[in-house]
């Protein structure tokens, strides 16, 4: 309930209302308002994934604030088209959406960095970058240009590189293929030949039946299981180097959330923060059992090889040689995240990679057992 | 401020008072109550990064109840000692610690799980396994019989395998070996004919510059490093097979954690999965410069070959059996860890994997650059 609305109201008497405004009104206005705010998702609820990040940030600062702080989250359609999320946030139509921030790529490049970049970071990289390589600040200086401020919410991990009609083993095999891939990853491969195409979700699987398209990338295993891509696209093949750890985020307009209480301030943060682990949680127990599944109705599991891998990195490197030399903020987050990205590679070669492999070529020869 | 007892104290006149107590009292009792707890850490303060994350949880939990609920953190020994933090939650002492469970690995190995335990889930896995497998509702089942209710709190990723005097290049050069290693990992290696000893953090490096001991696990670059073992010991091995994602855990007093409102408990689960995560993106900003620190000052990277990690592996099968036939809590969550470990390295080996080993060979060839 709304203490201040409650206290307007005049359901004290006279002489405690005239108390309470002298001494408790201003504290418990300050304390508890009751907010309640729209957020909407640029997903929909069959992307239970992705989508659910968003309501368990919501349910976190629901319950924490007593149902004060009231979050109600809308599926993409509902509100605005899912790739108006941001902009509808941005000009006040509602407070909050959940969203991957590359998806305003084509407004300015710099969008990316903040959900995953060809050959950028790791999931875990991606978030040390955020929390303490200075990311989130960066990216928030940036939003600001377009009235947001934003917290990451969630990620995918590294996805896979997508379903193929026919095997790929050379660069020279991606030329004029039709792809469905968007953004960054689109702009990259069309350097090597690769026709990129922008299809809705719901119309990728008739487009690879009929033959319209020649291979599409979805996410991961979870989501592209229910898709049904393995019957006419077969070749799965991995990994999606332009998204290895694809961080969505919570976008908030920044007047609205500079207007909340501290307390509110804080629960969005770390409910946020939360959200951002437990959507990689999910995903990560999720596609282990669809991937066992997808290889029991046939789908063929293909690695990228590394020449195809390496024209790939050396068109990122042109990509990113053309935008860094004409967009000042796109270069001074590139310098922040690839100079960490850069070290961080180093370290990860020990312990991390190390204990995987072994764990790994164990699980390979049979010999994880219970 | 308490609320509760500035009605109590009578700062407003009668009539208010009255009509506090029918109307507005209860609500205000049962939505803003003010608790103080107290919470040991395991750990000294000079392991900031660990300690730091209990720090982060109660600044969170603070900051999103108006400073309400203020759980203050006390370091090791300023309370309990560090490896007593458990039992003086258990026993009412303070209403929380922050610890590794895996420290009371002997009053019963099944402590081990939560933490670590050799051959184990990586980081990811084991959060994937403690909010979707099941693994946390498992452990709170087991932690109930010392009073106990225990969230995840901070996780170190895959630890080095620690400093060396000598190369150890077979299982052979593991035989009489003194190290510095506790727990589940020091029962495995005795199998190999090491001797594990119990060495406090301040005590280490006299032992090994003295050759007490031959070799020390410890943590990470970003730990290690304040150490110097470099000096004395420069042969810095890995993967630390024994952990690799060891995760900490926020312990509750079973009792206090069921009286708090319902909002406090949201509050601690959101801060405590927010904490876990911001540790592990602290550590992993921090270890790759650190790494290279250490190696200036002549720290040698070795790899343990492949023969010691599956004489490691094969002997902590055995462990493994053993407790299994003897321990029905431990056999419990064993299957539930392990059958999740099983399907999950499979899926590792895909995206993740190759993504990240791509990137590793061009940090490894110097073409990663900004």
């Amino acid at each position: 309930m709304d203490r201040r609305s409650f206290l307007r109201k005049g359901a004290l008497g006279g002489a405690a209302a005239a108390a309470s405004s002298a001494l408790a009104a201003p504290a418990i206005a300050q304390e508890t308002p009751t907010v309640t705010w729209r957020m909407t998702s640029s997903f929909p609820k069959s992307l239970d994934t992705i989508y659910g990040a968003a309501e368990t940030m919501a349910n976190y600062v629901k319950g924490m604030t007593d149902g004060k702080f009231n979050i109600q989250v809308f599926a993409a359609g509902e509100i605005v088209p899912g790739l108006q999320a941001m902009d509808s946030v941005s000009n006040g139509t509602v407070e909050a959406c959940h969203t991957a921030s590359y998806y305003y790529w084509g407004k300015d490049p710099t969008f990316a960095f903040a959900t995953a970049v060809p050959f950028g970071l790791n999931m875990r990289m991606q978030n040390a970058w955020f929390y303490y390589g200075g990311g989130n600040d960066l990216m928030n200086e940036f939003y600001a240009n377009y009235g947001i401020t934003a917290f990451p919410c969630g990620n995918t991990g590294a996805q896979m590189g997508g379903w193929f009609r026919k095997e790929i083993n050379t660069p020279e095999d991606l030329k004029g293929i039709k792809m469905r891939i968007g953004g960054f990853g689109g702009k990259v491969v069309e350097k090597l030949g690769v026709v990129p195409q922008q299809i809705a979700g719901g119309d990728i699987y008739p487009s690879l039946e009929k033959g319209t398209i020649d291979a599409t990338e979805w996410v991961g295993p979870y989501d592209d299981e229910k898709l049904g891509f393995y019957k006419v696209a077969p070749y799965y093949y991995y990994p999606g180097w332009w998204e290895g750890g694809a961080c969505l985020h919570a976008m908030f307009n920044k007047n609205a959330y500079e207007q909340l209480p501290e307390a509110y301030k804080v629960a969005l943060q770390a409910a946020t923060q939360a959200a951002n682990s437990d959507m990689m949680a999910s995903y990560d127990y999720k596609n282990p059992t669809a991937l066992k599944k997808l290889l029991g109705q046939g789908a063929q599991l293909r690695p990228f090889s590394q020449d195809i891998l390496e024209a790939c990195f050396n068109a990122a490197n042109e990509v990113y040689d053309e935008i860094n030399s004409s967009n000042e903020a796109f270069k001074k987050i590139y310098d922040s995240q690839f100079s960490f990205r850069n070290d961080a590679y180093g370290w990860w070669q020990l312990s991390e990679f190390n204990f995987d492999y072994f764990m790994m070529r164990q699980q390979a020869a049979g010999n994880l057992k219970i």
